[in-house]
């Protein structure tokens, strides 16, 4: 069999989970909260699954969720989407992101990233015949270079991926860089994807950029989100897709025959436990929280954190325990002191080493605790 | 934008029910059951939410998940596959057979298809850049044209997708069909992708021929299958995916880039309910005693009915009622008689007009019973 993805393993997140599981070790490597989700948004589910809400959702989503999803993001970001034409529910942000790229991308075209770049961007790019060009963000601020965005701009630039809050560099992008964007993309036929689905969770009252919010921009973006990452449910897979009708309308075209449509009781009840905003609003403090706790509680280690402004996840230098190669040191992380976490190369296509490794923080207190503690001996 | 698929539209399962709400018309269109699946099974899905089930599942699906479908596979066509390496959960079918053509087809690859052939096959073969080879079965038995098909392979066909039993015409393939596939595609580089999702569903004794059951198919087919056909729950969107190891590490580099994984409580409460065998023995006899309601009750009308083997479909040909295309047919028949169907040229990529249009008869018998009381009357 030839390969159509010749250079691609297994994805990191499945390889350093099962590692954690094999080894018994604190798993702060893929990213998932290990406190449950409310019993309420349950209910829901089981209301409506009981109430017969089983068949199929309509393609783009049940449309009390795309309603929900509507006054959401015209509150938040003050931009107003048709829920029947420009919203779409999906199985997830991963496939809103391969969806977009395969229904956008033409062999050929050549789509902008930024490295460190979520594993799932480049695969779903080379997939569909496009050229994947590779912009480094560089440590330990991670800000694009706009300028030299602007210099691999081409006429066959079809689509710059763009993740602010940023996974696995924990940054945030400024008004600025979305002023920068918009000067790019301006006149041109570049269509953005932002992948936002860190979008309520950004620390020290910063705020989140959304591509909806910038009119120019949402002209011109698909702008993804996820319901796993904002209800604590990231096993259920279900996110969605906002975007200007004509995007949205090629978008649907793949969509339709991918996945078709979302699990359709799984919908009802997030359209239910959308209703109440203020729990969008609590996200920041409650992860920023955490993050403060598992900072603190690493203070005294002779790892090295970098600055994390949103997601939940935190950076680490180790370079003053280890000259590992960063994928063996969390490989003997794992093993040794039983904590496991994420090598940093594995989101460069060069495997470029900076010795950082990644921890997640979506994590109960006491496991927080357990794993500082394990890190603060290494 | 220039579309990746300028010649396709909507699915015509979206218009036609649609089309059926705004006329407030009986729903014979898309295939769904109008009954409810089981309380047990809700209960189980709110069982392991509560109880912290709602984070990332393994990549290929929970391991109680795998293991229930080795053991209902290997029951019932003999075959063993290893559920870490040869089985995948999905979701949904469609997703499965998506993601099949997207990690198996190569740019410039010949894919046989079955006209009249389900609607997503196509599009994703050529958003895939591969070349659709379609072979059409004719009414009104529907067989398929072995010695056609030999015909048309060339050292470009990489893929031959079959259904069986096939939607929309009810057929079922034999043995013999089986036979000369495994006899035309010997010695070749050709992946079989067996759509299987009625495998439950079949009739008046016939036995489901599936490609898991003979060895040397199994050894080159990709089998896809749906819990949604088989529990009533369509709208769950769960489907699997079972097929030998090294086309299944394939299958999953896309896989993991395009949904990642499936709803973790709902695969987990899906292991449980595979627990009894029996509900998939029960199915048949089942549906067998809805599609018999379903064609007494139309004995009296002007419809000619088509053999129905398989599947939860009858085909229906309308021509001692009108000479109308078929979609014209379907919409007239959905806005004044108040029944929707589903015009079986949709399934023609050259839109041929037999005459002829699908009903859906999973319904309760209420349903079916008022349903059949209109279609009397025209
Ligand atoms: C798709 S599993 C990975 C989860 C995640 O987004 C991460 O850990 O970065
Ligand atoms: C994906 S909606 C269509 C359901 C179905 O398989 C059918 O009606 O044929």
């Amino acid at each position: 069999i030839e390969s159509r993805l010749p250079n691609v393993g297994t994805t990191i997140f499945t390889v350093m989970s099962r590692l954690a599981q094999e080894c018994g070790a604190i798993n702060l490597s893929q990213g998932f909260p290990d406190f449950n989700a409310e019993d309420v948004l349950f209910e829901r589910v089981a209301h409506w699954m009981r109430s017969g809400h089983n068949q199929y959702a309509p393609m783009g989503g049940v449309a009390p969720l795309r309603e929900a999803i509507a006054r959401k993001v015209s509150g938040l970001y003050g931009t107003d989407f048709d829920p029947e034409t420009e919203i779409t529910v999906t199985a997830g942000a991963t496939q809103a992101l391969f969806t977009a790229v395969a229904a956008l991308v033409h062999p050929g075209d050549e789509v902008i990233v930024f490295e460190p770049v979520y594993d799932s961007y480049a695969p779903a790019i080379e997939l569909q015949g496009g050229r994947v060009v590779r912009m480094q963000l560089a440590a330990p601020e991670y800000r694009p270079d706009w300028d030299a965005v602007a210099a691999v701009i081409t006429p066959r630039t079809r689509m710059i991926m763009i993740n602010s809050p940023h996974n696995p560099t924990a940054t945030v992008w400024s008004s600025e860089d979305m002023a920068r964007l918009a000067a790019l993309t301006r006149g041109t036929g570049i269509v953005i994807v932002s992948d936002e689905v860190y979008e309520h969770i950004v620390f020290d009252g910063l705020r989140h950029e959304s591509c909806a919010q910038y009119p120019e921009l949402a002209a011109r973006s698909v702008v993804v989100s996820s319901f796993g990452k904002t209800y604590h449910i990231t096993g259920w897979k279900v996110g969605y897709v906002v975007a200007p009708r004509e995007l949205m309308a090629e978008f649907r075209k793949v969509h339709q025959f991918n996945v078709f449509t979302v699990n359709t009781p799984v919908q009802l009840a997030l359209a239910d436990y959308m209703g109440d905003a203020s729990r969008h609003e609590r996200l920041a403090a409650f992860y920023q929280g955490k993050r403060d706790y598992f900072r603190d509680a690493l203070a005294g280690s002779r790892f090295e954190l970098l600055p994390s402004s949103g997601t939940y996840f935190q950076l680490a230098r180790y370079g003053a325990i280890s000259g590992e190669a960063d994928s063996t040191f969390v490989q003997r992380l794992t093993r040794d002191t039983g904590v496991a976490a994420i090598p940093v190369s594995a989101f460069f296509a060069d495997g470029r080493d900076e010795r950082v490794i990644r921890f997640c923080f979506a994590k109960n207190e006491a496991t927080l605790a357990a794993a500082c503690e394990k890190l603060r001996r290494v």
